[in-house]
């Protein structure tokens, strides 16, 4: 890139050393394909484990779009349409993909990218009593991302809430862990794997942005849920014909809990980035214990600050300020961060 | 796998080494996301010069299904459909991919797995003249595959009459290269990546089956042709975050043209199987140049041979018989070839 | 019109003048919208009595290719296609309106425009028996219509074979009954309502060609087939808002078990021109019982019957000869049919 | 119905006495279908000319949300959405039809039911400036109603707005006309059928809700605009056989210029019946001229009311309160009104 450092993303890099090792010894072996080999059998035993769930189904699949739009057009009716917070991934940042499947994103306005199980409940009671319900869509599934767009956490008591409510109106619970690898690393985190695969209808575990190199693990703890989820894969372009380069990238996560503490490096940077910001006067945006961390800053700083660092562009926060975003992962070195805060 | 030859398929194995090497030297690397990295920029150069054709659009897409998903759903306005064999990829073996975009696949019969531009002439013209073809879904574009699914090839002849036809009637070509690489290979071919950047309104490079990990390389001659194709990539769920992964592929297979040859000795080797098989007194179905030897086999020997080799499954020809298919690639080796015919 | 006599199609006047009647007296009347006012409850209640089924759900819509797009839509599942025969008027006119809801349709050759439950089997137990079924569309139900677009009929020995084909594989039947009144009225048929409710999933029994200005009656024996019917009406642009001119037209045409025989008319006009036609030696095709009529004629022909009757164009026969169509109605009078006679 | 008086909606009733004289006397004449029969040819030229567009295109078709999600997926190309207010009747009470072909209804806040044109110009460049924008869905349209779903209008000034965001942005302007009528006999407003020609891409000219028993007509100002627009409505089910009953419905609506003064007694009652309200008391919501009035009734006096009078419910307004709904229509008698206000 530009010599700069390099806080825009979490998905810069290559993957983990592990998974490039792998990939380099098995490369000449000949395996089936689709996902049938035995690297991907060994990566769903790993994740089985992990999530204390013997029975569960795992597919994977590439990205984190791609899962959303097969998982929620998998578990919905088509007259069905799937509740988010109106900063979900799939709300805003998805290209329609979900609208593509024919179904609509059910907005709820967000308290720092989460939504509580109450509002979702206000708003299933207010549909069940709306006289013209019938002519509306009908709520069938709540998305969460685990952690948010804005890098917050849910607690356990606020995921097992969600299942009450979900269980009262009989609907699913589906959590986007696109970044989990960085809640699962966080000391305010007390959701763990084994709960997700208590409390969820479907969930999935981030490979792309948490030291793969690409691909994300769906995990149905009952696998008649989803049937014939293998076909619908194929339908949406999501099978991947050499399935063992994703069996890799998991089977190397989950070796030895990999994944469990993979994102430790990245919360460690993120706090001492705070940490700088705070001390340095400037302000903070959401109060997000994750990898990502929002600021606040003046316009005029931004250009010289860019001559130095790529940081991500958030959104403008008014005429003379813009909210920008350091992201870290699993590989930020302690010399990065200490340049940054250096630098800021 | 089992200690068996393996002839199932060409998605056997990992990666050319030049694309192993390259991904491990440059992981640690940091780099944007989406396709946007140098590493994809200089891959779309090189096929943008191996196509003749300076101001093509190149994009990086993940699989074949997916690719012809994609790039139908691009030309196609939703009142038409796509032209096929009934034998294409798109007719039978991509789970509704097409239907699930909602287009219809106008199939034709095949011949030896090809249609011809007479037929399709003769079917756009049939649709002009019916009378009620207002209330009929409107052809839009033809799909080739090259190789077809069957192995066989496509004349510059043949292909230079498709043009006129679609040309005449202003509807697209569109060429699934999948096994591309075992075209370009191919004595018998005189089709070469410029003719095809000539005569197709888009086509795509077959990377997964042709010795990258996985990555197809959609090429558009006229830019224009598709508008906001990165939008739709994205609401297909096809968009790679770290693209520099595709890019590596092709920047590989593109280096030095590696992948005017990269299909050699698949090529040798079926061209070996082919000549043992007819000098054994099997019958060989289709007329195949490529990489795919077909072959009628009566019931009870395939136990047998299915204790050393690892074939593919085609169809079931009569009670007593069955239509097997032996797939070799790039990297089968002379060894694994003569072993093969030992067995035969 | 023209002043020519008109045998183009069975939906070339207005509705039964009972219908028309009713309308004209009830017209000032306040009710309910969306299908939820008396007249229509009566005309369901009717529906129900003439077939036998007095638990069964009936949905009234518009037209007929509306009725099997959401009929299809709501049984299948999204990975799921429909079998037709290949002259099925799901297959060829209705403009894609089955794919456009994102299902293939899985097409079988007919034989005099029907398909048989011997060949629906084979295909069935062909995909089962497919290794690569799993990438292909799954068939999920049967599409037949009654009669059909060749205007012959099923049996009641056949459609029990096909049901007992779809309970064999867990696959829904469902009866298009566009034009069902003509086969009610024709002595070969030996279907009743009643034998359609207990053999289908889902049918629909035709009102726009069959008497009624607009029109078509869905009739689901088990309402629990599908939940939310009415949502999904909706969704699908289908919900008449001032549903009673539904409820009208189906309450006229089932009092007195008017539908039953409303179809005579229609079929002594059409079997007295088809008697005529092989007496003056024309050809006819298909060896259709009910209200349309084919015969090859030649070109030379057309010409000077067209300036005295208007026909209905079918299909190239050859270089020489053309297939029309002659379609009487249920108010096709026995003036009209001796005039075209006399004309022939 | 129940012997009260019912104010619960426009649709109540069957269609103006023309219309269904109109059908008797063409009763038992034969006609092509498809909407291609003399009646709609003059009923077409008859809009063509209040419209003082002599080269539109008109079509019709049979309700709101059919029109709704015919034009819209007509004129968005798949990666699209469509600019419209929360409460707008695509964004609630369409169930989800515009999404089912594949669209996002982006939402504005409205203000009594409407957006403004700086809204949606704010928006687009937004949207525009967005750096992530191509991950986005890409606006292309706006839709407004004209009577809002509120009853409130848009000024010549406002739409005038809008054309030139519109024309800023190459997108297009929809107007959904279901209303139309009562905003065309409206002293307040200013919009005449010449500037909606003139200012939109498409409109719809309201049938169902304003004196027709069905049917809306959607006009292209350029017919260019819209190609194959004839299968497109087929495939959305949206096309009538016996289409000369749609061309009834808008010859008697446009015959004499019935259409601009059909709507006047709806808009005398809902004066006086506003005036009432106002005047024993009760409060009522938004500013709307047309013949919608929204009022918040105690929960205590709604079950006294609702003995006497049918009206609509609207929404809960908190604990004790809820917006209730009188519609009137272009039938709704004198006697009618004065009777609703000695009750009220």
């Amino acid at each position: 890139m530009s010599g700069r450092l390099c806080f825009t993303s979490d998905y810069t890099r290559g993957a983990h050393p592990n998974i490039i090792k792998r990939m380099t010894e098995t490369n000449s072996e000949q395996s089936p394909g689709y996902g049938t080999d035995e690297i991907c059998a060994s990566a769903k035993e790993r994740i089985r484990k992990a999530c204390g769930c013997a029975q569960a189904a795992v597919e994977f699949l590439i990205g984190g779009t791609q899962t959303n739009a097969v998982v929620i057009d998998s578990l919905l009716r088509i007259y069905q349409g799937v509740i988010a917070a109106d900063t979900g991934h799939i709300s805003v940042h998805e290209a329609g993909a979900i609208e593509y499947g024919g179904h609509k994103v059910l907005t709820l306005p967000h308290h720092n990218g989460k939504i509580s199980a109450e509002d979702v409940e206000q708003y299933l009671e207010d549909y069940d009593q709306d006289e013209s319900h019938e002519h509306m869509v009908m709520p069938g599934m709540v998305y969460l991302s685990q952690p948010t767009e804005y890098g917050t956490l849910y607690s356990k008591e606020e995921l097992t809430a969600f299942r009450s409510v979900c269980d009262k109106y009989s609907i699913d619970l589906y959590v986007d862990g696109a970044r989990l690898a960085y809640a699962l690393a966080c000391l305010e985190n007390d959701v763990t794997l084994q709960d997700l695969a208590q409390l969820c209808d479907v969930f999935y575990i981030g490979g792309t942005k948490c030291g793969a190199l690409l691909g994300e693990a769906v995990v149905i703890p009952d696998p008649d849920k989803i049937p014939h989820f293998f076909t619908i894969i194929k339908q949406h372009g999501a099978l991947l014909a050499k399935g063992r380069l994703l069996g890799i990238q998991f089977d190397e996560l989950f070796r030895d809990d990999l994944y469990l503490h993979i994102g430790k490096p990245a919360i460690k940077a993120a706090t001492a980035i705070k940490a700088a910001l705070a001390q340095k006067g400037y302000r903070l945006c959401y109060d997000s214990p994750t990898n990502q961390t929002f600021c606040i800053m003046e316009n005029e700083k931004l250009e010289r600050l860019g001559q130095k660092v790529e940081y991500g562009f958030w959104e403008k926060y008014d005429a003379d300020h813009t909210v920008i975003r350091f992201a870290t992962d699993w590989a930020t070195s302690e010399e990065e961060t200490e340049e940054l805060i250096r630098i800021l």
